[in-house]
């Protein structure tokens, strides 16, 4: 432990990796917005901070930059005005390539060290960082301070975890020794060393720009390339302020700030294909779109890629012991983020004939009546709505709702603006809920992304499980819950879901949703359908991000003789 | 510990796992072709159980059979007259992919006790093994062996050490617990499932049949997936053994034996491609040229794609403390298996001026003489040549030869054929050494496989290290050998191989050599250059052909509260 900042953050380095080891509940950085926590000045100075970015030139010193980008809008209905370094590729990539020599050679706890430092700062201006989220995402405000901070912080320790696991678990140098007769030995000194593969691209998502983009840029970082940020141009200051942090902690321990770079566009411009273009790109991680990211994948074949990409999540809904609580939570899960999470169900499929709930049958139009209503009362205040919906992020998905409501389902409950109690002008709507029966398939089986969702009627549970399995497989699904008070029912479910690389989730009620993954425990994403092709995270997600070269020197002989 | 065989290879197992967190030596199999060791008539059954392969259909009960395939010849002379069962892809690739479910379920113990089964087999029958290795490769008898045999057995178990290490780093179950309030807390049951991919492909080579496959091989199939196994045609019965004995031990455990399958194919025939087009195939393990590698790269993007492809490496020759032995050194690793190792040096760079060695400063051209006069007296006796150089694997590689002798180098030494005392029609040819200057890069830098190299004539070691560290970058390379009494050449040339992927031996003399690549020790191929994108073996190579699916289940509140 030679460097300061590696001693300093030890422990949280130590602590974590106890927590992928075991997978049980642990986060490093506190998730409650807090002024006992954060300071009781943070949530201000927090505001002020976001507020001093408006209207202004980010600032980031980077090599290449030629004018500006920008034209973030909120979606709650501010124009930020914020606008960022225009980067010319040709001067900034060979900067980040020429970065890369003396961060490799700084050494596995250096940069481990500092990660985490960056990472520490990042946590103390959570507040900032939740307004920059909550006003390019939609996100309500707790949900923004949360996956925008803490959490993201959290999957960004994990990736960091993982990676000094992988990056230690070798020896940095060993002695070999070989008998090769009676008394007779060779001996070789071998020295293990990490390099790095190159430039790494990091591309962001407009709806979790930090929890989605830190495991990749914190996993390819500490392994020792430089990584250039991909904000997509409706998210870019979240990521902009952590490029600037980065570039700060690394400024200050006297390293090329041009490891992290900031690549950013307008709206009607696009970087993405030049940027993996480049010769210098070796690794790509990527949230986005399943179009994108299929072309991601077909085409930047000289880069290791990692994708989450988008797919068609599931609730198997077969019996409970009571509708209530389960009706209680789907509704929270729907309406969450007007299901702008890649977690979200769009599917809740349901036997035609019913369900057994409480010892008592249930018919299909009952259970869905259960539902809506739940969902009515959840968003029966305004204001809870408003905190618990967030807005919609992109004009995009306001036209969809509107597509869906006329393709044909029948309506079971109508999306509607819901007006903000402090922002007029925020783009607020509740959920359409759709019913589909299983021969509808035009309806359901393609990712309808934000606040849809379809009541589908099957013949049975066994063509519910079937179709979930099914539509994972081929669409990619992120999550499946399934409800049922029948062991077999959930094994067959668990036996589905492992076969089309869902995470299950069985019988959830009260504050767990299915929504939530958590850091350090569960595995988001699991590679196994199109829905993506890694995990966050896992040995795999960072063991490809650098590579091993050894040397091999005899030692003298006497000194094998005696050995 | 509930599966027999899982109890049975514990203990190799456990030794493995320590082996590939030390690096140290180790090796499970033994590599003297003892009758101590392996029985006093291994040596005999053997070659009379190869020698009952010869001219007979060989024995494969696979379905989608129809018709046979196969036209080995050995490059010791004889026709094997051996044909294997032709494979109808859309009858073979379903059974394989229906084999998948069970062996997934059988659980980790039970697939890593099976596939050790499989290796101590194979390991038992190593004679038989070294005679099919030696009469598909040319290679002499103890090479055979060595490398056939009980080497890639020890590299089979590196992969299925390191899988075991991946597949058991994250727990079955975990409890997780949240705490959400004062007494408040929620938790799950969470179980974490490892899912293999599908069918993996595994593409063999000419030279080393078993030892380049097996990792790949014993990767994919002990992390739950199927096995395809496609040799290349002039190399098929070593692998066709494997089949064989992976089917045999997967019956009597009850288990689907099409988890192990052959897809052989003839000289005129190609295969390849229609099986990588199928939709069944998730991995891809690759040993071959570089051009069809790189093709498999760009188009097998639905797959996991690992790759040996080839490259040129160098010798970088500065000083020594004595000529002599670093000559000798050179001879045999140039006339082993007559340079037909992808860790055989290419090129050896020279200052134009000559190196000091022992005080005496040594030209040019004194240098050259010294190692052709090496090499001379290596070979000077045909049985010891013989042995050492092995055949030819192919005609290409004599055409090869007589080109690169008459494409514009001096010639320092003619490639002769040597007559081998027990197979009159042996392909036996000694080794091409060839003379350029550092300007005739058209000569030396591309690939020449086979008894070629240059010795290069430099302007300074500076140069050297820089054209060796050029070609490793843009055309691959796996090794490096420098020699050197002076510590900043040495520092510089390790620099320039952590920069340039490729592994680096420094002043080897004596019984070691830059060609040999050790299990549980040496990464073979850094995956850091051209030469490929995977090594031999790390958890890079393991943790992607699996995929983690997880479930989570509220456990009831009273346990939560006592917990």
């Amino acid at each position: 432990m030679n460097h300061a900042l590696f001693k300093k953050h030890h422990k949280t380095l130590t602590s974590a990796v106890k927590a992928i080891r075991g997978r049980a509940y642990w986060s490093a950085y506190p998730e409650i917005p807090s002024g006992k926590i954060y300071g009781q000045s943070a949530k201000d100075d927090g505001l002020a901070a976001f507020k001093a970015h408006l209207n202004q030139t980010f600032s980031l010193d980077q090599p290449g930059t030629e004018g500006t980008v920008g034209d973030e809008v909120s979606p709650y209905g501010l124009s930020l005005g914020i606008v960022y370094p225009k980067a010319n590729l040709d001067i900034l990539l060979p900067a980040a390539q020429a970065a890369i020599s003396s961060w490799r050679d700084a050494g596995i706890e250096a940069r481990c060290g500092i990660c985490l430092e960056i990472l520490d700062r990042l946590n103390r201006r959570s507040f900032e960082m939740a307004n920059a989220v909550m006003h390019t995402t939609g996100q309500g405000f707790m949900m923004a301070f949360q996956a925008g901070g803490p959490h993201a912080q959290d999957r960004a320790l994990e990736a960091i975890a993982y990676a000094y696991e992988e990056m230690t678990r070798t020896p940095a140098e060993v002695t070999w020794q070989k008998q090769v007769g009676k008394d007779q030995f060779i001996t070789l000194r071998k020295a293990f060393r990490i390099v790095p593969r190159g430039v790494a691209v990091v591309i962001g998502c407009s709806t979790f720009p930090t929890w989605n983009t830190y495991p990749g840029l914190f996993a390819s970082l500490v392994t020792g390339n430089a990584v250039v940020v991909k904000p997509h141009h409706g998210a870019i200051l979240p990521l902009a302020l952590t490029v600037q942090v980065a570039r700060e902690v690394l400024t200050e321990q006297k390293l090329d700030p041009n490891l992290v770079t900031l690549v950013a566009n307008s709206a009607d411009s696009h970087v993405t294909k030049d940027l993996l273009g480049r010769p210098e790109v070796k690794i790509v991680d990527y949230t986005g779109s399943s179009a994108f990211g299929r072309w991601i994948e077909q085409n930047a074949t000289g880069a290791q890629v990692f994708t989450e990409k988008a797919g068609v999540n599931s609730v198997i809904l077969d019996s409970a012991t009571d509708l209530t609580p389960v009706a209680a939570n789907l509704a929270f899960t729907l309406s969450l983020y007007s299901g702008q999470m890649c977690t979200t169900p769009q599917n809740v499929f349901i036997p035609k004939d019913g369900i057994t709930a409480g010892g008592e049958r249930l018919s299909f139009d009952e259970v869905a009546r259960q539902i809506v209503e739940s969902v009515d009362r959840l968003l029966g205040d305004p204001a809870r709505a408003a905190e618990i919906l967030g807005c919609i992020q992109n004009e995009g998905v306001l036209k969809r709702i509107e597509e869906a409501a006329s393709a044909g389902g029948a309506v079971l409950r109508k999306s509607e603006p819901v007006a903000h109690p402090n922002f007029p002008e925020a783009r607020v709507r509740s959920p359409l809920l759709l019913q589909a029966s299983a021969d509808q398939r035009e309806l359901y089986t393609h990712e309808m992304f934000g606040p849809i969702s379809y009541l589908v009627a099957t013949e049975n549970t066994a063509q519910s499980i079937e179709l979930a399995a099914q539509i994972a497989s081929e669409q990619g699904a992120i999550t499946c819950s399934v409800y049922s008070t029948d062991p077999a029912v959930l094994q067959a479910a668990e036996e589905a879901a492992a076969r089309s690389g869902a995470a299950l989730s069985c019988n959830l009620t009260g504050q767990i949703f299915v929504n939530q993954s958590t850091a350090f425990s569960d595995f988001h994403v699991s590679g196994a359908n199109p829905a993506g092709n890694a995990t966050l995270c896992d040995g795999a997600f960072v063991a490809n991000r650098f590579r091993i070269v050894q040397t091999r020197v005899p030692v003298a002989s006497e000194a094998s003789a005696t050995a």
